[in-house]
């Protein structure tokens, strides 16, 4: 992925010391297996943890500089290691085929990019239930088709996101315990040269579980259900993402993305705040559902294991968590700052002048009795006065001799209380939050 | 879908009769909902239960042509209604909005759907785990790359298939508890005509779970998961379906597709017996990842709701369903009767004269202190003399003196014995099935 | 597809009469180029052609019957065109092979479904091209990121998606020419059994080319190139779609979705006019771009074919033209009938008092030889005056005296005039249309 | 894209020297453009060229810092280029909008790609005519579904490649066409601050077109055709590729991917080649389908546009780019060495010992005016003796009493010929290579 949308914290995961120190732990840990089974010389394993050591960016390149003459990246790995460890490192991988280092650390290295992950979902969360309570009882246009409908509030609709938010964290979960599988079952599964004893070994040390089954490879269904859940959850900021961005139009301007103090629109109009975080988070979006395909035709691998799977994965492992990441920190920035404009908010609620009320007056007569049609023609003949006569609507239904045979002033005037449209939002933040305040 | 590919118990789901009584449902236990409240009176909905009856293909077109004047699915359904039923119709839908009933009828169908994937899931669950144990030490060569690496059983690979239909069952129970939510919101979510009591009231009757917080809609990511938990499962039948074509290729014949008696081949030749029902679910699976796509692009709509999602939902819904369904029902006859041939495994699994053991005498002759390279050298010189003097492998490695100073006749005898390979057989068993016999 | 979504001009295309006449041109077409080539008798074709008559519902049931028994599409249909036209019949299909004429009468079904979808194209383009004249003039704030950026002309816009609509002409007219190929070159396409002349003969007969080279099958690609073509039309749509819901929303409201005298809203309210074919269309082009996946997977067949394709095209192949013919059409007529409203867009122009002409002072004050961080201060101090103090901005800036030192008063009016922004329309339309009025 | 799948030619046009190479290009053609239009000083223009200069690594940085601060990247390289050239930079950039220059430049180096991947298709349509010329008369088994059908010749086999590589190379010119477009239309495309004339200069200086009419942006639909043509471009290779991996399986090994003398495969079994450059190849097609369906989604831009492309461009942009240069060149190269063994093939091909040139004596017996249904029978029971007897299909055919009535034994023999299936290979290579020797 490129510099500009990485982390550090999630890019250094991918990084080539990162992978050979996971290579090793997985190693290490086999060989402690080997021993615990009485398959290796415990000196062997003290020797090994004593000399295994870190890795530097030079080791890493030393690594590649073997492999370019092996082409076997595990195989070079090893070849460093004999170098350095000296002649106990013969016992490392002994019995063991590059698949169940790769696979294993794989799943070490997913396993983390989703723990990363979760937290800044959590800090999303924060984000979002803190604006929703601040925002609980602030009125809002709430809008179908683009077209003005009936109030909202607009902490009702973080709301909404917080409970998505939340499906996308238990959809991640459990991707992340579908992930977290290791393998040291030898070249085709069977567990040939080494018994399930030490592939329970490497796991527990290591945190995974061990995949109950295995050909050559964990089976990649898992990993595909790992970036579709990214891709889910890229789908649902893309959603917020496009409310933010119709929220700061020019025409309704509800809200607005933050801006620092000295920040320069791209021109001399001041009016020129745009919503280019939004923007953003809705390319990637795009991203991350393009690699959740890539990643699902990996799932039909010929046999005990084709390798197709591993071009793909080398590039959407690092592309599809670091995306992810980059879009939650800033999603989570962007609404801790957000700004939000009440007034413009209940200027635009009143642009109709009242007329969204009209669903009320409907429902009103009909449970007075009057039949659905009458009602019908009743409310809309002073609906379309204001647009035929600029009538507001409310005063032309005060006038309205027929509605007033069956509505008092009082009651008419109460079908424009604005609590009407909140008074269960206590109920909607209990259910969402469990506490209504 | 098309009839070709749509079996009766699911398509049945997906008619014009089914989504009216669906509807009739949702709107009946609303009423029901609005008695208890006290916001309709009980013999309203009395009249309504009497009358409301169910629809036949006759009904489903007068509603639809009702449907061409109105313009607008549900009021056309209501005006039916208000015909067939009279004057308590008019308490139907009192203060609901066209998606409450829409998006709870859909959860319905959705869920019935998914119970049905469900019980097709365990039948090939079932058909699977009984071939597995069937062939626990069938042994067949296990391939990576498509090459000869080393043994496995059949039964193995069949225990891999079991353990990732499994998976494919947790994501669908966890996408049917997701789908299966109602909400009777209103136009915007809030509540406002009708207190969440009434959504508390239909979701139970029905069997639902309330949304937590809805727009006018419930929110999409819940179908973009259940659209990919379908893609997910398609993905991983390919994968059972692609292995099939490979064992049954005219160089490997280790497994055939049921055909029966009297069926005829393409041709005059007795050998044409094509994998076709394998090449058929390749390509289904194909088209639910497309879904999948569609499904994902259905995230993010506007505001309270947009309605671009509903054109997609009408063509997947049935399509993605259907077919999933049908794949799954295919799937499970073909592993019910799925011809096997051990006799071809085991001529396939001598094809190059016991070399495939190779790495057994490698990891010996390793235990037994000899460094990897010197190893190798002499393993590789006994393998090749197979490809350059049509040596057998076994007979030249006893002749072999270098490798006698380290091993017996009958050590080297052991890296041939069968048993080798299958020896960890329960243990996979154990894990994959609880039980290993 | 659906037959919410389908005209019978394009799913006549898919009727299995439609299906089965193809195939008996193609087997005609065949049998008149073995007569051709001396390897059939002319008699018999003269007998085929007299016999074998046009297909009926009833036949298409009959011959669906027979395949339920040989299990084959084209098997069942030769048998029953044997019953049919009798002994002669025995002469057709003669050293064919299933594929030359499924592959040969499915390049007649897609090379008709395009003309008719480029058939819709034009009259799409044709109502563009009007409209776009009708408002070459009409000013209408031109937005970037949704925020008000400079004027541009109604016209404009839709000259831009005239463009882009011929470059989806030119795709599909490629697509066209690339699909519109046959082969009868027998099963695996080496001409084994009969001539290329006979070939040869039959494309010409049928307005095709020959493909150059063939397997079983005609290569995948192709169809993959046809459907990608379908879903960038879409994508294209989309694009314009969501523009007009853009446009429609309340409080933009600068163009209307066309709506009939009586068609009732939603609901009581007046303004109430949803954008629902506009939002229907941004949800279909989500299908097209599903089905692209699909079809992308198709190319990758085995050697000389797998039929897994087949499933795909069974589905696709309809309701991906079957959708793109639905679209087109109610795409053109959404913009024969769009409503268009000039004095909203004025006024929409005005919504930020001239500061959308913030830009063209810049310019005149750099091109004046002042500095441009100098301008941008003297700019930014009057356009901030309508956020702070509610000034006007030109008001403000004829009373800037710093800007008076570099222009006079005219300098600065010109500086609003309306003209500046559409003098050069044009060119655009010169350039698009070859014409500019 | 990491550096194991990138060529320093293509990775190249994407640093960020060259990024600023191609932006000071754009400026400087712009300048030239508005000198010519008496817009702007002709010094100025001279000043420019002159002190302009080219773009180190540590001018990159340069940019990037000062971008840090103005959070807009055009505006930082042109606080840089003020810095370097000096007064006379004022001139640049004026009457431009970014996009402007950013649009115009991702043409050129877009179209660049482009002619550096056809380049590539060149070299390898190259391989494959000439091993398809070497191949014209090898004879391969041709399989259907997997299983042997009828022979072709691997030459045949690699015509139909060249065919479609073709196709793929066509469409590869028409997306250069329609990417290399440039537009100095300003900030909504109405040349509002710049006539046509300066945007016709600097696409005439650069080698590209003015696009007829832009918005902000060169519209999507362009790129996304850009796009799609790789992923099919991409989906061949997966074909050509996964028939190399058929062809290398151990039961078949018709051909293997080149290896060179030194090259250790992963174990010790000498047999143990993998087809690896081909799974990945299979592997790198999925992402750049993946890349396709992000690039799709970018046509529907809002208004004028939004930026919400520009995070997907400057991923896949690079990326799909990258690994197609990298497809074609890995596989040009497996093709130039690819191992075909015709011994093999000759093998597999007599594998069913004769059988599959049973449709040949069905057509001479139809030929001869024998009932299909007779004529069947008399083939398949002879067929049959390979399987439950052994016997040899021909011997079996000549002992046949009822067949012995129709034909001759020289005329049994003769269906056994191989020329047979290979006499048409001229006609098939005159039409696919204008040649046939």
């Amino acid at each position: 992925m490129i510099p500009r949308y990485s982390r550090q914290e999630m890019s250094s995961l991918w990084s080539d010391e990162a992978r050979y120190s996971r290579w090793r732990d997985v190693e290490l840990a086999a060989l402690e297996g080997m021993v615990e089974a009485g398959l290796a010389p415990r000196e062997a394993l003290a020797d090994c943890l004593a000399r295994a050591g870190d890795f530097t960016p030079q080791d890493a390149a030393k690594i590649e500089e073997i492999e370019r003459t092996t082409k076997h990246d595990v195989i070079a790995f090893l070849t460093f290691m004999e170098e350095r460890v000296g002649p106990s490192a013969r016992w490392l991988h002994l019995g063991m085929t590059s698949s169940d280092v790769l696979d294993t650390s794989l799943a070490l290295t997913l396993r983390d990019a989703l723990d990363l992950i979760l937290k800044d979902v959590d800090r999303v969360m924060a984000a979002v239930e803190k604006r929703a309570f601040e925002h609980k009882h602030t009125l809002q246009m709430g809008r179908s088709h683009g077209i003005h409908a009936e109030p909202i509030t607009f902490g009702h609709k973080l709301a909404i996101w917080y409970d998505e938010l939340r499906r996308a964290r238990v959809r991640l979960e459990h991707a992340r315990d579908v992930i977290a599988v290791g393998k040291i079952s030898g070249a085709v599964g069977t567990f040939a040269h080494l018994p399930p004893a030490v592939e329970e070994h490497v796991c527990r040390k290591l945190g995974l579980k061990p995949a109950p089954a295995s050909s050559q490879v964990v089976q990649r269904d898992r990993h595909a259900e790992f970036f579709t859940a990214l891709a889910l959850l890229g789908s649902s900021i893309e959603k917020f993402a496009v409310e933010i961005r119709h929220l700061q139009r020019t025409e309704v301007r509800e809200a607005e993305e933050p801006f620092t103090a000295g920040q320069k629109g791209s021109s001399a109009m001041p009016h020129k705040r745009n919503p280019i975080l939004s923007e953003n988070l809705t390319g990637l979006a795009r991203l991350l559902r393009g690699y959740a395909v890539s990643a699902m035709e990996d799932v039909a691998l010929w046999h005990e294991r084709d390798i197709s799977h591993s071009s793909v994965e080398r590039v959407i492992g690092p592309d599809a968590t670091i995306l992810a990441d980059f879009m939650l920190i800033r999603f989570a920035r962007l609404m801790e700052d957000l700004r939000v404009y009440p007034e413009q908010m209940k200027k635009n609620l009143d642009l109709l002048g009242g007329v969204v009320n009209s669903q009320r007056l409907l429902l009103e007569l009909a449970r007075k009795g009057m039949d659905r049609q009458a009602a019908y023609v009743i409310v809309q003949r002073n609906a379309m006065k204001l647009y035929e006569e600029g009538l507001d609507f409310k005063q032309a239904l005060l006038a309205d001799e027929d509605l007033r045979k069956m509505m008092t002033p009082e009651e008419i005037s109460d079908c424009f209380s604005p609590g009407y449209h909140t008074r269960h939002m206590d109920d909607v933040f209990q259910r969402v939050f469990g506490r209504s305040a």
